[in-house]
């Protein structure tokens, strides 16, 4: 059963409350964190090795595969689970392609030439999270947009198994990627790896990925240590389902749970614009809840959660906007028309047959998202997360005298002599 | 002088020491601006009043100045004047507005639509420094972008000048962007204000600017705090100017001083072709730097920067791709072949006419730049930096048969069964 609230009822501070997500995780994790982060750079691969002991239970000899390892290992999947990872690599392909676009030169003023070049960022690494659940898919939502960007080195790390190795999915998916190599190193160790280099592990330009608080956390501090950046701050999953008569509960029920099957820290909110829909859900999740796999997890999230009554489907938006969630699913027939309301959200699910789990998987749409309300200002990854933008000007004489003087004036404005000076020499000659 | 080093004989260890710049301030700063962030979180516009008189020497009666104040301010300053803000208005508004783009609509599975929309960060907060140099040609660079983008709400604050108004610069471009109130806030507590909210200032979403060690502490610390976004980890800057035989040295030395007269903490690097050129530019800044009126400034800076010799231009090019410079000027006929081989910088002004003053003002592109070697893997404020892309996505029947199984197969593969549910109980309606 979800809580259920009045959108209506609700006073400023009651709607901060209820859609603040817990973005401080305790001192705890992060002293810990910092260890870790402090083993790493001064022991390098021994301080992996050592943490691959702790906490991936496996006794490492070095500390990745290579394309031959890689090889064997995805053959051990078969053809129908290869095809449906070639189907998603394409979809994913496809849609990321369409995001490199050339722009053009702007004459700003007659001999004033602007313009914008894009270039990869060479060193790239990306985090594949392993644990309770192992996420190929993951390392196709990075991977993909990194090779379109023309990334030079792409680093891969992810926890071993038991086994001392990966699993054949995420092989099958470096396969697909044409990486040759992929590191054995999980949580905040790998984050510190990456950032500050070991013997083995080439330091990188920009870390990518998901992961559990540790992982997120050493992201975090990296980023402030290393002269490394992020793709974002990352937090536990959420969902946000908006509802209308025209919505199928079953498929509501479903869109939540598979949100809070993630982990007991995800979070699933309906939106709906009557209180029989938030029953009907109910009794669905009620049902659908008892044959899940991950019924504790998911049964905890769901706790976690709660719905919204709203009067109509205006105000059902300006919930959402204010919330901001990861992704946004509209059930109702009218969604064509809401979607210019949509002001705040990582990615959004259309009508009544776009679940989130096909944007997860195989849409073609990202699935590393902005959480915790961060969709207010960062966009899910793309192509252009794994590109700078580099901005080129070019003044002819004709262009000097045209901004030369307007140049010498703002300088001196600003009392910025030898910026005045720059224009001024070059104009007596 | 400039001290010199050849590139040749650089070792990879000297080379990396050669162009690491100070990113780690004393943690005397960091318990100071924790400090003043704690202080403006609990006491609000108390603590901003206070701090105004401690810091800026003046009595704040309230803490901004509006429409009519504005008015009055930017009266103050000659026709002239005006017009130079306004052509620098112009050409900014001319480039940026280039940088936004629908995105198409890609149909990446039969029924299985995917595209991006843009849509403005809510509310940003601009930082314009003031202290030792004011800029007015910051609030341009931001507030442009920003009203471009089409951001609701543009919070703006500077520290208060000693009459407890701003000068007559700032008010000018503050009329031109429209905005009508501008907050006399400075240094670290202007960051926080603008991160958690004071009983007059905003809370925003993302918050922009260059500043000082203190401020560009206060937004590292902040983005990590209060659910806030920062434009980019900002240090002092720099400029890298590449010359060969064919540049003219007085040039090269106006750029390098341009570039030295912002701080002691700024650097300028020459790579130039020949020892040559060296020497004649060392004869010129000489010359140069003894009649510039911030002569102790810009003689610190210089003494913290250094030249390098490189056999040739390639040479020199993977010198200033590994340093990946703020500020890049390419002094050579041969620029335009330079071009594809630029890999890391902010902005580039290329050939012999083109000093980095026109970008710092008027040439259109925007001066807030990633320096200290972030260029790496960040692109400089633009009008992207002022939006986000969500994706959207809408499956139709067809589109659901043709990729559901896919998603199935992956779902079921990582084990998350709920997920392949909310497709399964699709499929069977």
């Amino acid at each position: 059963m979800l809580k259920t609230f009045e959108y209506a009822q609700l006073n400023p501070i009651e709607l901060q409350e209820l859609t603040t997500r817990n973005t401080d995780p305790s001192h705890a994790i992060q002293d810990t964190v910092l260890d870790i982060i402090q083993e790493v750079r001064q022991n390098g691969d021994k301080a992996l090795i050592s943490y691959a002991q702790q906490f991936d239970k496996v006794e490492l000899e070095k500390l990745y595969l290579d394309a031959n390892d890689i090889d064997a290992l995805a053959s051990t999947i078969n053809r129908e689970q290869q095809r449906a990872l070639e189907i998603a690599f394409q979809n994913i392909h496809k849609f990321h392609s369409s995001q490199v676009k050339r722009e053009r030169v702007v004459e700003t003023t007659i001999g004033v030439k602007c313009w914008r070049e894009i270039r990869p960022i060479e060193k790239v690494g990306l985090y594949i999270p392993g644990g309770s659940a192992v996420l190929p898919s993951t390392l196709l939502m990075l991977g993909v947009p990194a090779r379109i960007a023309g990334c030079k080195e792409i680093i891969v790390c992810s926890p071993p198994q038991k086994s001392g190795k990966i699993n054949g999915f995420v092989a099958y998916c470096l396969k697909l990627l044409k990486i040759e190599r992929i590191y054995l190193v999980g949580g905040a160790q790998a984050i510190a790896a990456m950032a500050f280099g070991s013997e083995t592990i080439p330091k990188v330009d920009k870390i990518f990925g998901p992961g559990n608080q540790f992982v997120t956390k050493a992201k975090s501090i990296v980023q402030g240590m290393a002269n490394v950046s992020i793709d974002m701050p990352a937090g536990p999953s959420e969902v946000l389902v908006i509802a209308d008569e025209t919505a199928t509960p079953a498929y509501v029920a479903a869109d939540l749970l598979a949100q809070a099957e993630h982990g007991a820290d995800s979070q699933a909110v309906l939106v709906a614009t009557s209180k029989d829909i938030i029953e009907a859900v109910n009794l669905e999740l009620e049902k659908q809840l008892a044959i899940l796999p991950r019924f504790e997890l998911a049964s905890k999230a769901i706790e976690n959660s709660y719905a919204v009554l709203a009067t109509d489907l205006n105000e059902a938006l300006a919930f959402s906007n204010y919330y901001a969630p990861e992704h946004l699913i509209l059930e109702t027939d009218q969604w064509e028309r809401l979607v210019r309301l949509i002001l705040n959200a990582g990615s959004v699910f259309l009508g009544h047959l776009t679940p989130e789990s096909a944007g997860d998987y195989a849409s073609g749409t990202n699935h590393t998202l902005p959480t915790s309300g961060y969709a207010r200002s960062y966009s899910g990854v793309s192509v252009d997360s794994f590109v700078k933008k580099i901005t080129f000007q070019h003044i002819s004489p004709e262009g000097l005298l045209n901004i030369g003087s307007t140049v010498e004036i703002l300088a001196e404005l600003e009392g910025l002599h030898a910026h005045k000076n720059a224009v001024t020499i070059r104009k007596e000659n």
